[in-house]
């Protein structure tokens, strides 16, 4: 199995409690109480299960990865009680673009990077990708967040930053799913 | 499923008869007779079988990719009795890098995408993804390459460039299986 892969299971128990699920854009996800995250495909009982892979950053430079490196957290903090699950998929416009011109998007018109690193070290992130997988997912990126209660404020504007953004134009569906330590 | 899935098995039968396997870097493949290309990941019979997923471009930009559009060939072409699968998986120096580092190595040192534009349109190829499947793939990328025989020593060529390129020092595993039609 790919020491990179993990699933997001959603069940009516589990570590994390659902505050709430809110359709940003497109279809919502079938209503459940609790997520769990796992290590791997785990053929275990849940309403629905989503899954991605960790992989190398696709749009990240040099300057910007040791900048990121540098302040960045781990999950799993002991004060980070509040957690997010954001799946998003984009339209195919974007995918038939060419690197340099989502390089463009992501970045010089959007800043999806700077935006991010003015909320770390507080809010900590890990991107897991599904486009590439063999089943039809209907999501391409599942993104977790985990923070402190009193960060929640800020994570709201980096949501609110993000999707303000040109790069968001591109964003067909996208569900976000918040979280507390159950 | 993905309708971007496909399966390359290692059989002793099928549409594409092996003339060599050749261990190019580190192991190779256990040997067969035949390799059947199939779209999805059917479980049939087969010595072996590797999958991958062909997706966006990560490195070609538009006007690389203009310039490919109007000379590529698809695959399938009836004169294109020749064919090989070069399965590769790149060292995690590679996967460590940075976007705009391995863009770097890709283009500016190594003239990946200018090298085979050279030898379009003769030679047709399709690039499919593995390092992020589920299961730990033993390849990072399975390059299909299909081509009429007057063009094998220009496919030799092609690849000889390619190896000698800086971008090949991240290699650790190549093997390449040459083939004509069943």
């Amino acid at each position: 199995m790919n020491p990179r892969l993990f699933s997001f299971l959603g069940k009516q128990n589990g570590p994390w409690r659902v505050q709430r699920i809110v359709p940003v854009t497109g279809e919502s996800l079938p209503d459940v109480s609790h997520i769990e995250l796992v290590a791997g495909s785990p053929d275990v009982p849940s309403v629905w299960a989503l899954r991605g892979v960790t992989s190398n950053e696709r749009y990240v430079e040099r300057s910007e990865k040791t900048q990121l490196l540098a302040v960045q957290q781990g999950l799993g903090r002991p004060e980070a009680s509040c957690a997010a699950l954001i799946p998003i998929r984009k339209n195919a416009g974007w995918w038939a673009l060419t690197q340099d011109e989502r390089r463009h998007i992501f970045e010089a018109q959007s800043h999806h990077n700077a935006i991010g690193m003015d909320y770390l070290p507080p809010i900590a992130r890990r991107l897991h990708h599904c486009r590439d997988l063999p089943e039809d997912s209907p999501f391409d990126f599942l993104t977790w967040f985990e923070f402190a209660p009193e960060h929640a404020t800020a994570f709201d504007n980096l949501l609110a930053r993000l999707r303000a953004t040109p790069e968001w134009g591109y964003v067909e569906r996208e569900v976000e799913i918040r979280l507390e330590r159950a």
